[in-house]
């Protein structure tokens, strides 16, 4: 059966310098538009939903082609305010093998998504007629008027019954020096409104401030993720963990947490395309099991499988089918029982 | 004999879309960084001056990709600030027949150049090294900590007997509601300090709020520059009119008033095919005709030739160097007395 | 006042040489996706109405790629069937000056649109939610199937009210040996259920058999339209007279008769980019002005300012939104009262 | 000593979307123009030998091109008929890692070579020019027409003492309902009539209906070869063993099977960029063999490395010279006597 | 009836800036490999005829592209030598408007062609497989060698009643300070060999010294090629006149000589695309007539048409079929009768 | 403290075959411009200093391109002549796996920098404005003018207190017949003034004679480096040992013998994007350790992790900053005390 989801938070341009040159050296860049709330509700589309994005962008050349990128995505532009007169931007080199990649931003501060009036959406209108809504944690780094309206349309999605998924993402350059400080007390309030979160035991850590004795990765998640969860009444946490291997790999291991229990995806290793965006991959994968009704098992392995396959695809929007994730986990002889 | 010239003023990015494709329809841009001070520098290196750029650049990838297109240019960065974050930029969908191109900003006023402290230049020891000093109306517009930078450079600089080039470019959009009332006491300060302008009649009535029974544009010109010159002691106003014809070319016209006489170039008529950065070769000419002694004839005629190359090249900025520009002056049998 | 207008017709896939080299020379294609109800759909969904396709597309790479770019091109896939296993397609080399462009078509009788089921599309329910449909005499020509679809959904779409605007574009290549016999009657029984229609004389003379004495195409023009429209109950008819001039340029004076009266648009001339899907332009800008309200004189100049500037653009479908065009108009001094 | 060989087979359009991109998030492609008997005339001409194809292309500019694209590869187009509308076309899209390409085939129905009359080809006057001929179980997929000449053309090359090569290769997408039943009786037609082989143990089993007791690969390949090629009269068989390895390595072993005895390729393990026509040069090696002579060892380690290469060049078609792949043998060690 | 004919001359490989850009702003080339030879071989294969080129090309990865290439446009490689080291280069960047085009050139002196051993070429068997043979004057300029070689194939040619064509060409930068008088003995010889001889007034005038009271090329052309003719016993003369025009546009008008009669093309205007090469193109035609026997008017068409289709494609060699440059000749109204 | 290198030798034009195509296959190239000493001279100019190139472009386009290329490198242009006619060129096809990349040469006996006068470049008067002077051992293998440049540059430097590098780059093909014998007086000249000598083992057995019983490379550096130290007084060596894997990755240690002592870099392993210049890379790392007093452990890590980075970037020169190597270094756990 499927579900309608709409994601909250801005459109960025994405502008690559294609192939493995340097800005200066290279004279020629390819762009595309994403986000974090792109790439939630395209992926979900792609999975036979109905994705809207609830965002702002300019009356202008630039805000035009990224909403017909928004709809070569299969993103509904129903929900798309034009106001205001600039839209985010992001520059990448690529790195190769011991040489990082480099994300270099423009400044954002002016965008028509931070610069949108607070009562500029109609929140209990757009509720009305969804199932789920995504946040991301990036947004609420933004400034009072973008956090305010995350709250109030988290707060109308939970009144009218809508399941709230956010996304505890935290980017510490955009916050500037009291950091996590800053960021807790809408992080917390995010958190009792989320149905479903994101998150992994770093976030307990830093954003909230948790402590534990533990010392491995794995220890720390199993001991924090069900305080947060009990504290915040979240009924389903999950998120990654992932390394980078000596031999340009990449290996990851999902988690679910549910009903106090952990379900584990196995552990992943693959080689990498384009790392941008996978975590929305995985996000979209939980979010698709919880809207199909996959038992546990069987979604942590599907959003694993949805994150592996968003490294294999250019650009930072997850391009898979259902059927495409389906067939990956069977490649993989994860569990896919039916 | 070669002459030192510095252009203060901002790097712009330029992020244009190959062919005739619009954002909406592209997925590729190619760039190149530009700007007035950039195309002035350039141009007169090329015409065998030493070209300096005054101006801030981040200490970013995109900084570092800005600095090394300069220093390709020809121009030196000796004067150049690393500090900051954001660097200008404008999009360019080009236009076809009766579709006009189209140029987009991004968000400028967070850029290097814009927030410079304002004692950042050396301003005394950099006019100690030149003969001539380029400033532009467009920076005029920024904000107030540009504006003292311009004017304290323009002092320094006419204080040590460098020659001060105003260019009294106007652009409506940077300035808000109040517009030309706003500006005008800034460009009258620059002016005052000026010993080459580059204006036309257009300029004095609408900025500096001059007025004229004379209803044709070369009758306005030739009574309301020798008032202004008269009014603000300038030495030397030059500049063109344009027009674009039904048949997709151009033509321009350029004039020189100097010592209470007006000189005209040569009518000229041609294609063309990257109009940006055609004002900017134009000033160069005059000023290299002023560096090197050419009479006053050979100047304009040197000018608009030098205009008229610069409609023939890809990008913003010049590339004719000076035996280009004489080789074009006789091929359309303009005035070449040596 | 938005209306809602679906076209039924074929996606074609265009791919296209880049620049002049032949195919022979070349080895990189660009492609889009276009045809006649794209254009159309597409022109009136940049108009401000609804734009939907009636047709069907694979459930393959190219199926998916083809309707992402609809999607993209403002066009509700909402009655897009996926179905079959091939698409049409066509490959465009262009020509220059006296050397001609040429076109050469893939085998598209296998495509997904020619093969789909009659009785695949829920015409009933489609009219249903429209206020026009478009249809095109190019469809007309590919099988009996297609055939009876097409009068299947016109009848509907009369039966409920909608308007039907018939387009009699005749390609004489897709009808075999007894071309104008064979197609006659399905052009008369479209004429019969069609409100508008986009023709001129050649179609009355060639498609239905007319004949005149006047020996130039205007007067051939003006004997004719009356004539059809009377025998067949068309509201409206409408088109342009073309030519290709010696300098490379093109001219058109676009008619419109309706009420007994004739109009014509300012004859115009002007620069071409790329000269497919002008035609589907003119038929647009026609239907916006009737679903607008324009008056004849001003839907006749909108019309063939919208014909005009899809010369001007890249690809076959036009991209000008409403106000490109009036402003297109404006530059042009046609008639623009309001 | 040089000889001559024809290959029968269709030509092949492959249009590729460079990198990783999807159909749908491009709009550039790369096309050229192969086939498995392009592949094979190609790489046997770089061996030095004459290689034609005989086959049939249409008089549009896509058969130009491809007649221009198979004389760039060397082949002789003295044998290349010009007829008919269409060219068989496929598009590929990469994929990587997990992710897995696609291949989306046009409708090659129509071709002009699956329409070529039945005796467009002077089969006798060619036979009389070739010491070898080669065929591939792709085209007796294709309709009756197709199937009479190459059972035609095999005949009269048998009759004329030119050697018969049979690949083969079976495409069960091609055959419809009936598979394997409906292609049996063509295979064994087309394998009493040749004389070198190209096949492994899964042929036997799944087309001819061999039955065995072994499990691995190799057991089965060496009880069921030696039966096929007693049964059909063949002089030599050859093929592979191919596996696809978890690091996205390929692994590779090549047998002959000749007057009773075996002889393996050492096993090859490589990095792949490009795998398609791989076969067609594991082929090409054995029939370079078989011209040249080489004893049967040096001949499968030869073919081996021809294949080798081919999965290191861009496009379908071999490009390795002799020498090239006598210098890639030495660099693996492999047997190499002369 | 199908001629053969080869061209004696040099590969170049033409590596062009694409678009407008200059060397130094760009970091991309597309090449191909042209030269007078390989132009005019290839323009009449494409004319229906055999083309051969005699050469020398080095056993390297660039003689192996070239190679490819010239089998591509459909020339016959059976006479091509593989030796030396070196290609000749040129490097192209294309002008716009009133800013020239600019060529430079690589070190050709090297070259495999201008180091072949001087009986390197079987020119006895070549020319008893030849009914015309072509040389070009810029082939004279190279070194001793080659001018021998030259000479050399043109007697051996006339011996066999093979007819010689010369194209009188003169590059001046090749000749050093001796210039037209170093040039003129050479000239004399090949002219006295000579059939068909390529030239106008000019040549006459300069290379070979005479004279003339005539002011206009028109009168120059009528009362020089006729002397030419006489003294050096020249069946046929051809040339053309050519013009750019002040709006981006050429003139041309061809003229033949032949028995004592002077016939003229219809003076052609018309667009430029790539002007090199087009001289080629004008030779090819009145070869083409020649072997098809044409009467002179026709064929002065035909090779004026040829010659504006060439400026019409991209790179030097002209692509234009018979059929397209009859299809052009109806186009332009010029002399077709058949 | 910033230090000043001049590094004296050819600029090379790299032309490079995009992806993995060959030149046969493609018709785009990319291209740039090094040459070892531009390779250094760049480099140590991103490690902070003052980097200038001592060389001969033409004045002509390609000349233009490569001095804006040395200057977009950061190169300083003060010492370079313009003069002579050609530029040196080398084509690059990359190699995929086991299939080897291939580089081309143009003819280069004919360039500028070969056809110097030898009294062109005043070298006292630079000597005197350089900390460090760089020669490479491919330039002693042009001319003899070159070589008499080289010895009288190495010589005032080393008069007026200049460090000189020699490294001894030996490149068999530009030997001719008698290679290593006529080589070596050369080399020793060179040797005999030089401070700092990039070289291993085999240039002391294969260059200079030296006879050593050790088998292994690693004992036969041990052996031979001190010999050569002690006989030419040569007061620091370094160079690399390095290995192609099976796996596509590449080995490399490094090593520096100074006073007395031997320190070798931990051994690296990565994989490799393009690995021309990265020697070079490794020379830059030695001298900038020299010139920033860094320790030697330091310093041959540094060097080491600066060849490894140098793999990794795309085109011939070294990109990395100091800070981008002292972070390699961080990443490979080398040692990094400060």
């Amino acid at each position: 059966m499927a579900k309608r989801i709409a994601a909250f938070g801005e459109v960025m341009m994405r502008l690559e310098v294609p192939g493995f040159e340097t800005l200066a050296q290279a004279n020629r860049l390819r762009y595309s538009f994403s986000g974090t709330g792109v790439n939630v509700a395209s992926a979900l589309a792609r999975f036979g939903h109905k994705g809207y994005l609830v965002t702002t962008l300019p009356r202008t050349p630039l805000g035009d082609a990224a909403l017909a990128h928004l709809r070569k995505l299969g993103i509904s532009d129903d929900f798309v305010r034009r106001d205001g007169k600039y839209i985010g931007m992001y520059f990448l080199e690529n790195g190769f093998g011991a040489r990082p990649g480099r994300v270099t931003y423009a400044d954002r501060l002016g965008s028509s998504f931070n610069t949108a009036p607070e009562d500029g959406y109609p929140f209990a209108d757009i509720a009305g007629q969804l199932d789920y809504v995504h946040f991301c944690g990036i947004a609420l780094a933004m400034n009072d008027t973008v956090r305010r309206q995350m709250k109030a349309f988290a707060r109308e999605a939970k009144r009218q019954g809508v399941k709230v998924v956010f996304d505890c993402n935290y980017r510490a350059s955009l916050w500037g020096a009291d950091g996590y400080a800053a960021a807790k007390p809408h992080y917390e309030e995010m958190l009792e409104l989320a149905d479903i979160v994101m998150m992994n035991e770093k976030d307990a850590i830093h954003v909230l401030g948790y402590r534990t004795e533990q010392t491995d990765r794995s220890g720390q998640l199993m001991e924090l993720i069900p305080q947060v969860a009990a504290r915040y009444g979240v009924a389903a946490s999950a998120g990654t963990h992932r390394a980078v291997n000596g031999d340009n790999t990449h290996s990851l291991t999902g988690y679910l947490y549910k009903n106090g229990e952990f379900v584990f995806s196995r552990p992943l290793r693959f080689a990498v395309h384009d790392r941008i965006g996978a975590g929305d991959a995985y996000a979209s994968g939980i979010i698709h099991g919880d809207m199909t009704g996959y038992e546990a098992g069987r979604t942590v392995n599907f959003a694993a499988a949805a994150a592996l396959l968003a490294h294999t695809v250019t650009g930072d929007t997850p391009l898979a089918a259902e059927a495409d994730v389906l067939q990956a986990m069977e490649g993989l002889m994860l569990d896919v029982e039916r």
